[in-house]
């Protein structure tokens, strides 16, 4: 079966018996998760979050990029999180390249000059959750009893751990 | 009790008795999800995702930005996924403000001038998905084989609904 048909025939049985259709546009918990895009991580079950609970924001290395601080000033003003929580993870993919690999690789399949893009690999996954914390922080974007929980995720035992913080 | 607490509690249990610490780093089901951050959305649930399948990737909006674009070309040229799901949704928040109306609220409680930041709202979710999906196949950085499947999800019903392609 294509990805496409399972995909479909999973959402055929969520959607059968949906008893979630009158939930609040607002994150019921008023919070925000902000987490890597990696496969083995899923926030919900990992930190018991149903439908209807909190933002969840994801990309390559759970990073506070601009696109991500952009969501997290829409989700605390006008949908009213009150703390995000940052969660790197062990064994990241953004440890096993370097942006030169990575524009080599483009420029060799893609034959494009990827020269002006930063795709942001990074070597200690604890220290890059600790520096998006505090770009949230100090983004000036967000109220000073904003709260950022800065977090890493064992993908080999399914444990958040607390960072300590800065 | 404080999330934080409730989300650590709730991880304990996810933690106790976890079975899935040898999964590979690329994703097993080889494909990718963009959808908008909002709480109501689950994607492993609606999809059909155990842990290790997909990778998912999440903003405000959903939108094809150039962190959810670096996301997919790591996805893709680094950890093997050869399609992608761009997901908007009915009764999407973005549809509900304006660039003037945040930078007000903005500059009314933060003090902040945020007239250099483009929040990104929209009027019409099915055309913004189409405009994503778009912009993913035009950004030369993935295959021309690469596939880009746009879909509204209804936050209603539970249900995904296949767009119209462009």
């Amino acid at each position: 079966m294509a990805v496409i048909e399972e995909v479909l025939s999973a959402n055929e049985s969520y959607a059968t018996g949906f008893e979630k259709g009158d939930l609040a546009m607002p994150p019921a918990r008023q919070f925000a998760v902000l987490t890597c895009m990696d496969a083995r991580i899923d926030p919900a079950r990992a930190l018991g979050l149903d439908e209807g609970d909190a933002h969840v924001i994801r990309n390559a290395g759970g990073l506070a990029s601009d696109d991500a601080i952009r969501s997290l000033v829409i989700s605390h003003h006008l949908l009213g999180t009150q703390e995000a929580f940052v969660i790197g993870h062990t064994d990241c993919g953004m440890l096993t390249f370097s942006n030169d690999d990575l524009r080599g690789t483009l420029h060799e399949r893609q034959g494009i000059d990827a020269s002006h893009i930063d795709f942001q690999p990074f070597p200690d996954c604890a220290e890059r959750v600790r520096a998006s914390a505090r770009r949230i922080r100090e983004s000036g974007l967000l109220p000073d009893d904003y709260e950022v929980h800065p977090f890493l995720y064992h993908v080999e035992s399914g444990r958040l751990e607390a960072l300590e913080d800065i």
